[in-house]
């Protein structure tokens, strides 16, 4: 598959229609015994209903057959970037995924807490898997002991039980815009019975951050010393900020993200998107029904997300799932008010209760705009938009497929 | 999307098996009113509905998701040509579009005539639109003006209203196979306030064609001083010609161009079919199915096109375009008759009266032959294509189809 958007960059055009992409988390599911409903099949959805049946439906696999999304992967191949192109390294998306802004230069690094023992010999490459209290009393330990290396800032992060991220801030760019380097070698070793292992740099530009990790590892050791268990750290996934071209450059679109979790915010923000400010706890629904209001004057593009469908099927709690679909269906009435031009309601992956985590299924896609055919496609359901006019697709046919329904792409050649 | 050229070329085989591929241009369609029927579902078509229940059906997105083609990439891209591999330059595809054969070393530039004020300073871009006689009329002038310039012929062409289009001649090839080069710079400025710019070389092989352009540019000007409008010339988009593998050496076919627009019989020629005579005016349905009957020996593939349904599309003119797809109809008997081993109906593109222009919606394709399976598509319609087995492809997987169909391709691998 060849990257689209070299070929949509050219055709973009700016106009007033306005683009409302609302993302169900993990939407797509199974039914729980043979030949029985889904998660959505199973939802009183009336509001949804009416919209598919006078809308065009289709099924998009977001990175390709049988494989199963990460939430990256799955988000950026629905704004339009091939997932397997366009990588976020595994500390970025720690990073991200904590709400941590990067700037260019900057490296951000996953780290795993260890137990040592004598000589410096791996025992235990999560340290006894600790509580996140502990994590958190470590990294404060941590950040007291080590503000700083050779004047590089140094932020340290805790994410869950063993997991901690580190990010180092560049002092700035150099003549060739380079910043901090993140091409160096695992401290991790992958097998306990040795020592950690020294990081390597492996170009020239990532010589002082090869430096920054060995020091770091040799000043957490000696701040951790009196720890029993937790007492070394291990580091694996070295990644820069990536440089993704933006929705404003590809699209020509001014996008908002409308958003009131870390991961998606962040996701949001590398490719470019404004993060407007949500009120309210957790998915804060209603929150994001008057955030989306608020900014619909200022945006052309709006990415709409909702977090629920996913916990609920990781948790593999199928009645739950169904729940969270339908309180969707309740607040679609306030999306259609603000009658989008175009509106998309789609997944970034499956997330089945049976399965309790993503998966590969294909998620439903729906599309409404003033100008798609009659489709045979019912209801917003896996089974319906399988016979939906829109096909079987990667999902980074949404966005060329949204752009030429709100009249925002030229013809290519004459 | 892999260029499937060179996986069938080795594959296929000489066979006395004919294949037919009807060309209805534009013929996609869309409700007026949503959840109403297209221009294909409207129009009462016994003969193409007795075949649909034959034969299998499919839709087909010529360029790509909501990518709407012009008609080089989607005729292109209908014979087998990845149509963002294979591009056709402006300038080589207006004077493919006026009916002129270009050359080996050849260069065709896009021409605008221009309104220019004291001190050469560009006061209209389009010379405020003059009418195609007065286009004539000055283009007369200039072939009287410029016939050729040190030694290289120089053709001179009107295109419409502001448009004409230069065609520079190569005095022959030098040793590596190298004519005038197409890779220089815009005379036109895009903008008014300025002046024309100088054409500039980018490559080295484009250094006669800069010379010759701006030497064109001086004596158009002077030619053209007591002209009070149409005083100046600005260009854009040159190209050589494309060099495309031919259907002869892909697809071991002989093949016959049946077409009577200038366009579709220049695209068609620089694939290598040969363009047959067509008598009659404007679409000569009659004359074009004259014309297939009489060659129907000397070819094994025959592409055959028909205008109207793409030109009422573009007037916005439903009914009209609903009776030009009946028309059709009433003629297929004709085409049926002849016992074509595959019979392909499909359009470059689909042309919603409700737009007035190309759109990104697939296309209804059809082919029938004696190695099909059951389908469930009972017309040729979008809604009944989509139910079809042939399932929602790319453009370029036609060739392959029709081929396979006439027994012509070899197995892949052993």
């Amino acid at each position: 598959m060849s990257d689209l958007i070299d070929t949509i960059r050219p055709l973009a055009k700016k106009t007033d229609s306005k683009i409302l992409m609302v993302v169900l988390d993990g939407v797509g599911g199974l039914p729980l015994t043979p030949g029985g409903e889904t998660e959505l099949a199973s939802a009183r959805t009336p509001n949804l209903d009416a919209l598919a049946a006078e809308a065009q439906l289709g099924l998009v696999e977001l990175v390709g057959a049988g494989i199963t999304p990460g939430s990256g992967p799955g988000h950026l191949s629905l704004f339009g970037y091939d997932p397997l192109k366009y990588v976020v390294g595994r500390g970025a998306l720690s990073a991200v995924g904590i709400g941590v802004r990067l700037g260019a230069g900057d490296v951000a690094v996953r780290g795993n807490f260890a137990t040592l023992g004598a000589n410096r010999v791996i025992e235990d490459r999560r340290a006894g898997r600790p509580s996140n209290e502990k994590n958190a009393e470590v990294v404060s330990k941590l950040r007291e002991a080590i503000p700083e290396i050779g004047g590089i800032r140094v932020e340290i992060y805790t994410e869950s039980e063993h997991r901690f991220v580190v990010v180092f801030r560049s002092p700035g760019l150099d003549e060739a815009g380079q910043g901090l380097g993140a091409n160096i070698s695992d401290v991790d070793p992958q097998v306990t019975g040795v020592q950690p292992m020294l990081a390597v740099a492996q170009d020239t530009t990532s010589g002082l951050t090869a430096e920054l990790v060995n020091t770091f590892v040799q000043r957490a050791e000696a701040a951790l010393s009196d720890e029993p268990q937790v007492n070394g750290v291990l580091f694996r996934g070295y990644s820069d900020v990536p440089h993704f071209p933006s929705f404003a450059n590809i699209y020509g679109l001014r996008a908002a993200c409308i958003a009131s979790y870390p991961m998606y915010r962040g996701l949001a923000s590398l490719v470019g998107m404004d993060v407007v400010p949500v009120e309210g706890e957790e998915d804060a629904l209603e929150g994001k029904v008057a955030a989306l209001t608020e900014n619909w004057a200022k945006y052309d593009f709006f990415y709409w997300h909702v977090k629920k469908t996913d916990s609920t099927g990781e948790d593999g709690d199928f009645a739950e799932k169904v729940h969270k679909i339908e309180l969707f269906d309740e607040l679609l009435p306030g999306l259609l008010a603000l009658k989008p031009d175009v509106l998309c309601i789609v997944g970034d992956h499956s997330t089945p209760s049976k399965l309790k985590s993503h998966s590969w299924h294909p998620v439903p896609l729906l599309i409404r705009s003033d100008y798609g055919r009659k489709d045979l496609a019912a209801r917003y359901t896996e089974e319906e938009a399988g016979r939906g006019s829109l096909g079987l697709r990667r999902g980074t046919d949404i966005m060329p497929l949204l752009m030429a329904n709100a009249l925002k792409l030229q013809k290519y050649g004459a």
